[in-house]
C-alpha cells in the first residue's frame, strides 16, 4: 500500500492530503449525484464484520457492564455496542516501522511529507439510525467513552500532533455510509485553524494570565447568543459565525482535552449534545450537517465541539478569499435554537 | 435598506459578513434542494431589463464598434452585448456620505464594521448558455473588458481594499441562476488568502529580488503538472492543489492587476479561458465549477484565475482543521486535462 503524501501550498501555511490511495479518475466523477445515500448492504450493521477491517476497539456488554475488548478474535465479534475500525480508505496511515515525519523540499516551492497517521471510523450504535440527535443517552456516554479511550490511545504515538474527531451528517455534508458514525483522523502536522487557535490562546494567556475560551464563554453566556446550558457544559452561536445555525459547545471548567472530563462531566456532554443535536434536527427538518471537535492538550487550550449545519454553498468568493458569507445572524440562529433545545429537553425529560 | 456587518472571529483572523439584507428564517431552509437551477424568467435574458436594478455599465454595438454607455436611460436598454448591475442582494454595499470603514469593538472579543463595499453581476452574454466554455472569443473578451472596467472603477473608491472577480457554474456550486453571468464583490478589508499570498510575496520578493509567483510559473511550466499555454498565459494543476482537477491559470508576463493586460494579452487571456473551461466540460461532463480571479495591485504581486471543479465535499475534516484533502494527485489531473485542453484547441481551429 503505498502512502499518501502531505502537501504544502506555495506560499501559504495550507496543506493538502493528495490521497492517492482513494485515487481516482475522470470518469468516477461522471456519475456524481447529490441525493441520498445509498441503500446497499450496510457494512457497520451487525453481522457484517467481516465487510470491515478487525476493529481497534470494542464494547461488549457482560453482566450488565460494559467491558473494553481485542481478545479472542472479538475484533469481529458480533455482539459490539460500539466499534472502532480502521477507515477502509485512509486519509492519513501508519506504517510499520515508518520514523517520524519529516518534511522533504524538492525545490522551495514543493515541500511535501509522509501523511503518516490513523484515520479511524467509529460505528456509533448497533443501531442504523440511532444518530445522537434520537440516540439513549447511555448510548451517547459510550460513544464518549470510546472516543476517549481512541484519542489516549493515539495521543501516544510519536509522530501524532493533532487529532481531529468529527461527524458528517447527510449525503449532501459527505457522510457517505447513513450508519451513524463519526470519524477520528490523526495527523503529523498542527492543522492552520488549530495552530491560529493555539497561539491567540497562547498570546492572551501571556498578557491576560487566563485561558481566552473561558473568557468568550463567559461573555457569551450572558449575550443574546446564548443557547443552552446544563451544569458543565454552555452552548451558544459564533458572534462571527461561518454558517446559518452554527453552534459551539464548550465545557464550562477549563479543561485543554477530553481526557480530563469526569464521568459526570462525560453525562453531562452526552446530554448536551442530544438536546443539541436534537434541537437542531427539530428546528430545520434534519439538516446536514458536519461537527468537529477542537481538541490540544495545552495548558493554555481549551477543547470544545462546533456544529456546522449545511444549509449554504461556499461558492468563488469564499472559496478564493477565505471570506465568508453568512445569511443568518448569530442572534436570529439562537432564538430559534434557543426554543428548540428547550422542546428537546422537555421531550427527553417525558420519555 | 440597513447596512451588513462584518465581524471577525473572536480570535482568529477570519471576518465573515452576517448579511442581514438577505435574511433568512428557518422554514427558509426545509425546502432547499441541491438540485437544478430552477427555470423561471431569467431576469438575465434581454427583455427583462426591469427585473433587474439599472444597469452599472452596458455595452453595445453601434456601426460594428463596441459603445460603453449609460446615458439617456440606456442602463436599461435592451440591445445590450454586455450587461453589469448591481446584486439585488448583495453581501457589501455603498451608503451616500459613508465615512471609510472603522473597526468597531464593543468588547475585545466582538470586532465588526459595516460591510460597505459593492457588489455587482457581469451578465456576460444576451445568450443564456453562453458560458464560457462553450462562448465565442469575441464574447469572452467584451466580459474581460468589462471586468477591466468595473474593476478600475471600483477601484477608486475610498474605502475598497479588495476587489473579489469570481464565477459559480452550475447549483451545486451556488450559481442560483444558470444564465451565464461572473460577479464582482469590492470589500473594505483584504481578506485572509490574498492577505497571506501578499505578505509570502513581499517576504520571497525582498530576499530574492524577484516576484515569488513569477518564479513558481516558471519551474511548474516544466513540470508534470503544465497542462497547456499560449503567447502570454500559463495553465497547470498546482502541487498542493484543494481540489480534483483544479488549475491556474497565470499571464507569463509579470503584472500585478489585470489593468495591465495589453489588448493582445484580452485577446490570449480570452483564448485561455475557453480552451481551459471547454477543456474541463469536455474532460468530466461539464461539471460544476467555482472559478475566482487574484488580484492585487501591488508590484509584488502577480494576479492569477484559479478553477475549483466541484466534485468533492468539504465535509467537518476540512471544515473544523482548515486542512484537506484530495483524491486526485495534480499529476494526474494534469495528464487528463492536458488531452481535453488539446482537444479543445482544435476543435476552436477548426470552427
Amino acid at each position: 500500500m503505498s502512502q499518501n503524501e502531505l502537501r504544502k501550498d506555495y506560499i501559504l501555511d495550507r496543506w493538502v492530503v493528495i490521497a492517492s490511495q482513494r485515487r481516482k479518475r475522470p470518469s468516477d466523477f461522471s456519475t456524481v449525484k447529490t441525493g441520498d445515500v445509498k441503500n446497499t448492504v450496510c457494512p457497520f450493521c451487525p453481522g457484517n464484520e467481516h465487510l470491515t477491517p478487525p476493529a481497534t476497539l470494542v464494547y461488549v456488554l457482560e453482566d450488565g457492564n460494559v467491558r473494553k475488548t481485542l481478545e479472542n478474535g472479538e475484533s469481529r465479534c458480533k455482539d459490539w455496542i460500539v466499534r472502532c475500525i480502521p477507515n477502509l480508505y485512509p486519509a492519513f496511515s501508519a506504517e510499520n516501522g515508518q520514523k517520524p515525519t519529516r518534511i522533504f523540499k524538492s525545490t522551495s516551492f514543493h515541500e511535501s511529507m509522509k501523511a503518516l497517521g490513523f484515520h479511524e471510523v467509529i460505528v456509533e450504535s448497533p443501531i442504523h439510525g440511532e444518530h445522537p440527535s434520537v440516540a439513549r443517552k447511555s448510548q451517547l456516554k459510550l460513544v464518549i467513552n470510546a472516543i476517549k479511550d481512541r484519542f489516549h490511545y493515539l495521543s501516544s504515538k510519536e509522530y501524532v500532533k493533532y487529532i481531529s474527531v468529527f461527524r458528517n451528517h447527510g449525503a449532501s455534508a459527505g457522510a457517505s455510509l447513513s450508519h451513524a458514525h463519526s470519524q477520528i483522523i490523526a495527523t503529523p502536522i498542527l492543522p492552520k485553524i488549530v495552530k491560529e487557535e493555539a497561539e491567540a490562546s497562547k498570546n492572551y494567556y501571556e498578557s491576560e494570565g487566563r485561558c481566552v475560551f473561558c473568557s468568550i464563554v463567559e461573555e457569551e453566556s450572558k449575550s443574546e447568543r446564548f443557547i443552552w446550558e446544563n451544569e458543565s457544559f454552555t452552548a451558544f452561536t459564533p458572534w462571527a459565525s461561518l454558517n446559518p445555525f452554527e453552534f459551539w459547545i464548550f465545557p464550562k471548567r477549563h479543561q485543554s482535552s477530553i481526557l480530563e472530563m469526569t464521568d459526570f462531566e462525560v453525562e453531562k456532554f452526552a446530554e448536551i449534545l442530544r438536546v443539541g443535536l436534537g434541537g437542531l434536527k427539530r428546528l430545520l427538518n434534519d439538516p446536514p450537517y458536519n461537527l468537529g471537535f477542537h481538541i490540544l492538550p495545552e495548558s493554555h487550550y481549551h477543547w470544545h465541539v462546533e456544529v456546522y449545519p449545511k444549509l449554504a454553498i461556499w461558492a468563488g468568493f469564499e472559496k478564493s478569499t477565505g471570506m465568508f458569507i453568512n445569511t443568518v445572524p448569530p442572534e436570529d440562529a439562537a432564538e430559534g435554537l434557543k426554543e428548540s433545545f428547550k422542546l428537546e429537553e422537555d421531550a427527553l425529560r417525558e420519555r
